[in-house]
């Protein structure tokens, strides 16, 4: 944990703030705080700075968040992610990944080389998706939780509900593909798309560039999912600090 | 499995070949593979092309392997890593995924901030590491094994054993940094260099850096071991294609 996160509706009450369960065992044992000390923390989709300890309990730690409420907000990252649905277990893994390296928006889908149970996983449940990545936040020192929704339909999903306004980019195989920085503009957001194991059909790839998405090349390779997608999610991130 | 892995020792008596256990049950079970048909194979360190399916039997299928000699050996990856020696659980997974991405060799090293168990856990016996790479191997269509070695001290390490003409990077998170693609060269080899979780400490920052490490940025994120590693080997391979 790099950073100590707090529910917007631990802060509204004012201060002093008092955190218990696992925030509290890790400042107590990890961090090993004492009153007076400054910790890192933030607010989820707040603002990020940093608290003062005030109390130190067996059960509970409590802190002074007096100056947090007056920090900045960190800027939402540029870079969204259409992921069609990995296998659960890869799937949660890969949540508090790709929070680390930085999503704005995420958009599971379905597919046709998608198992239809995956989406009767219990990782797919919203609390569980959000745990994993707060898990992810904490570890890159972010606020801003990623917004993640779930679509059966890549079809329904794009005619639907992606933002115009971005440039889309569908990572794919061929060495000959433009590389990522060659796609990627210097201003805007980019939405990266990932497929499923063994790759979207034809008719997903048609339907893909129908609606804009352009192929970018990650080399010659066959990646994993989970390794395509931090791939890719690093190479635009690179390509937009030029 | 996007690739059927023969060791060398089973083509060296000649065709047919014959796999048993996971291979088979691969072929038959999930390809479906029937006499005739071709497969791709490659031998590990040796040639990639694919292999004909002779006989089909429940606990075994035999193999003619004949084109399979004349068939090209791919290149070794122009890129290596030095890496502090993650938890034994991600360091197993992270294996096939780096296996999976392309890479020469690796060395594994201790360092300040890496627990001294982890170097007598299962997961760094030779064995396993050659299993973990040889599942990423598959996945990316690859015959050449990465070399693994592991190191207790990354002085010695230094002192000792990289290959002199690499040029050598050392990911790190100060978003004033150089990218990685302006620190890659036109022909050669590129060593990355990963950190433990919690960073280097100054002397080995410092003995990194004595030892010609050049400091590369990921961005101001601080990442996962794991992640770094795989953002970082997708960024070196994506600067050495341009």
């Amino acid at each position: 944990m790099n950073l100590l996160l707090l529910e917007p509706a631990e802060i509204a009450s004012g201060s002093p703030v008092t955190v218990r369960g696992e925030r509290a065992r890790h400042l107590r044992e990890v961090l090993r705080v004492v009153p007076g000390q400054a910790v890192r923390a933030g607010v989820i989709d707040g603002p990020l700075g940093a608290v003062t300890v005030v109390e130190v309990h067996p059960d509970r730690v409590q802190l002074d968040a007096g100056t947090l409420a007056g920090a900045a907000v960190p800027e939402r990252c540029r870079v969204d992610l259409l992921l069609a649905m990995p296998r659960p277990k890869v799937f949660a893994r890969l949540l508090s990944a790709i929070a680390s390296v930085g999503v704005g928006q995420v958009w599971i889908t379905g597919a046709t080389r998608v198992e239809r149970y995956y989406f009767d996983c219990h990782q797919i449940e919203p609390g569980e998706i959000r745990r994993h990545l707060l898990d992810g936040l904490e570890q890159a020192r972010d606020t801003r939780l990623p917004e993640v929704t779930v679509h059966r339909s890549l079809g329904r999903l794009l005619e639907g509900s992606l933002p115009a306004a971005a440039t889309r980019l569908v990572a794919d195989l061929d060495p000959g593909l433009p590389r990522v920085a060659q796609a990627c503009p210097a201003h805007g957001r980019v939405i990266v798309a990932i497929g499923p194991e063994g790759g979207w059909v034809d008719a997903e790839r048609a339907l893909l560039a129908q609606h804009g998405f352009v192929a970018v090349g990650l080399g010659g390779r066959v990646l994993p999912t989970d390794v395509a997608c931090l791939v890719a999610l690093g190479l635009v991130h690179d390509a937009l600090r030029r």
